[in-house]
């Protein structure tokens, strides 16, 4: 059985847990509060020398650490990647696209306004982070106008690891009735068989 | 035919044309300029609504944006990507990393200090820069002080991922001579056959 290093609150930590639930898949859950130093242990710098979460223990005891590598893995050979080889594609593209251009704004804000002090200097970053945020859902929401999932003609991994940061999105200050499409999709993705919430 | 849009100076192109040079695939390539505006233009955002450099356009006419997803998808059914499911997960858990804690860093100091004026106020983001590029530096190091290869063992996509912004770090101001053996692997891949340089 696996055994995921995680956090509940977040995000990058609720693609591995739902991918798990809808797979219908036996884990254990190890929680791991990355915000009072639980990633910065030398027990946990052993099981990921990148200091994050979600880190996978692996049935041979070997550790998979980034959450879309961890959804890739897990999704290889089930209904939740794309069987043809231009489908993987555009999984991984939508999957680079969350962590580089979605992530870093959406969920940072998030992280800010949820876990930090109301005077943390850090709130200065926030008018640049909703604006690329902001940039990153209208990529989105010219995508969900033409197609109801992210890659290929099913729900997939892709939709799991941009899930996981859009529906909480308002936690960062988005507005998420700008992209009605987006909203309609996370309405989908939420009505997914075994789909289990945040938490 | 693919075709390329790309551009030369570019460590997320470079990327792209390094593989399909080691595959010995046939390509058309289109330089765009990002940093005079040729990825905002209407003709571009048609090709890629995120805007960015490098998209491949496939023998299909459809569009792939995301260099590791390119990476990935050229890769697949060749000796660049590990034929087993653990090692095609290693493969995207270094390109997964390059993106999210490496490239942010040490692509983001080169492009200041390579493209920007001395005078930008931006050369006050270069010390947290420099400390998270080296500290991924750091996390490649221990990898490389155990494995020649970052997925497997043999010379892969991801070892393509993390060369083209690593050898060309001391761009950015960081210095190399801290991780030998990324010095020793830097050396190992551009050894390889059919390498070609930057630019």
């Amino acid at each position: 059985m696996v055994t995921v290093y995680g956090m509940a609150d977040s995000g990058n930590c609720y693609k591995v847990k739902l991918a798990l639930e809808q797979l219908g898949a036996a884990y254990h859950w190890v929680e791991v509060d990355s915000t009072k130093g639980g990633t910065r242990t030398a027990a946990f710098l052993a099981r990921n020398p990148n200091g994050k979460v979600p880190t996978l223990q692996l049935e041979d005891g070997s550790h998979l650490p980034e959450s879309n590598a961890i959804l890739f893995y897990l999704a290889e050979g089930t209904p939740l990647l794309p069987e043809d080889r231009a489908g993987r594609a555009r999984a991984l593209q939508w999957m680079f696209f969350e962590q580089y251009s979605h992530e870093p704004y959406i969920a940072v804000a998030r992280f800010i306004l949820r876990y930090l002090p109301a005077g943390t200097p850090r709130r200065a970053e926030l008018p640049r982070l909703q604006e690329r945020g902001h940039q990153a859902l209208a990529v989105m929401e010219q995508h969900l106008a033409r197609e109801p999932w992210f890659a290929g003609k099913n729900y997939s991994v892709a939709d799991i690891a941009l899930y996981a940061y859009t529906h909480c999105a308002a936690d960062g200050g988005f507005d998420l009735g700008r992209t009605p499409a987006v909203g309609a999709w996370l309405s989908r993705v939420k009505a997914q068989p075994r789909h289990v919430a945040l938490g």
